[in-house]
């Protein structure tokens, strides 16, 4: 997903704030080896965390298990956030962090990097639909997110 | 802080998403009590922490203590989202929250929710400063975002 000018000014300014977001992502300076592991091992489950708690009501609804939040929107726009900064968490040289549940795996796979750039897009597409408004649209797109979050746990989490 | 759609298109995209995720921001909807006392604390930590990786090697320079790096402008790009995103660590509910070094006031003070977007109004000069390239530019913007953490530290941080 790449966004014009044209659909920032479409009211997509947050899908547009992945995009920008995105743009050398793949350059965060301080590795994992400048920072005690424990320090890394905070950021990968607090970030974890924050992602957990913005789609949990949402991915709720969508299993027919509650009422959708209010903020769905703002929610889903969070956790495109979420996606493109988590990666700082996983930088080269963390693998091996004691109490992490991340597979080594992880650190060389372009899978794994991709993994967060489809999550962001998913969350893009979430955020869209929550503004539309349309429960199963909705329920649809939360579904597509929770599929991104399920193949990277599958893949790389211990 | 608050950027027009002109100023979105003059390549400011990412101070006008600081923007777009304040929206909303107030009605995040899991409150603190709905999560575990130790989830919401992994929270805070590991958001901290990522504003720290993130700000680390920018302050450094600022204060003559190393080089600038060369994805300054990322940082404080991420530095944005990241203060548009902690506040959630931060909802209602989520004083006496044991190992956390947070004061109760910080749940009641306005003081601290402007805090957060006073931090993302200087991360997002310290992105477009980092872009202009000019050192002492850089560093003064650096100083203002410091201005910020330690302001919120000094009244929130027991």
């Amino acid at each position: 997903m790449r966004l014009s000018v044209k659909s920032l000014m479409n009211g997509k300014i947050l899908a547009g704030a992945a995009v920008a977001l995105a743009v050398g992502l793949t350059a965060v300076g301080a590795s994992a080896q400048q920072q005690k592991p424990e320090d890394v091992l905070k950021m990968r489950q607090g970030l974890m965390q924050a992602v957990k708690v913005q789609f949990g009501a949402i991915g709720a609804f969508a299993q027919g298990k509650g009422d959708l939040p209010t903020d769905a929107a703002q929610r889903a726009e969070n956790l495109v956030a979420l996606a493109r900064i988590s990666p700082i968490a996983w930088s080269k040289g963390g693998e091996n962090i004691k109490g992490s549940e991340t597979k080594a795996a992880a650190f060389t796979s372009a899978d794994f990097t991709k993994g967060w750039e489809n999550m962001a897009e998913e969350a893009a597409k979430l955020a869209e639909a929550a503004k539309g408004g349309n429960a199963d649209a909705i329920k649809a797109a939360a579904a597509g997110l929770g599929k991104t979050c399920k193949g990277c746990h599958e893949n790389f989490k211990e």
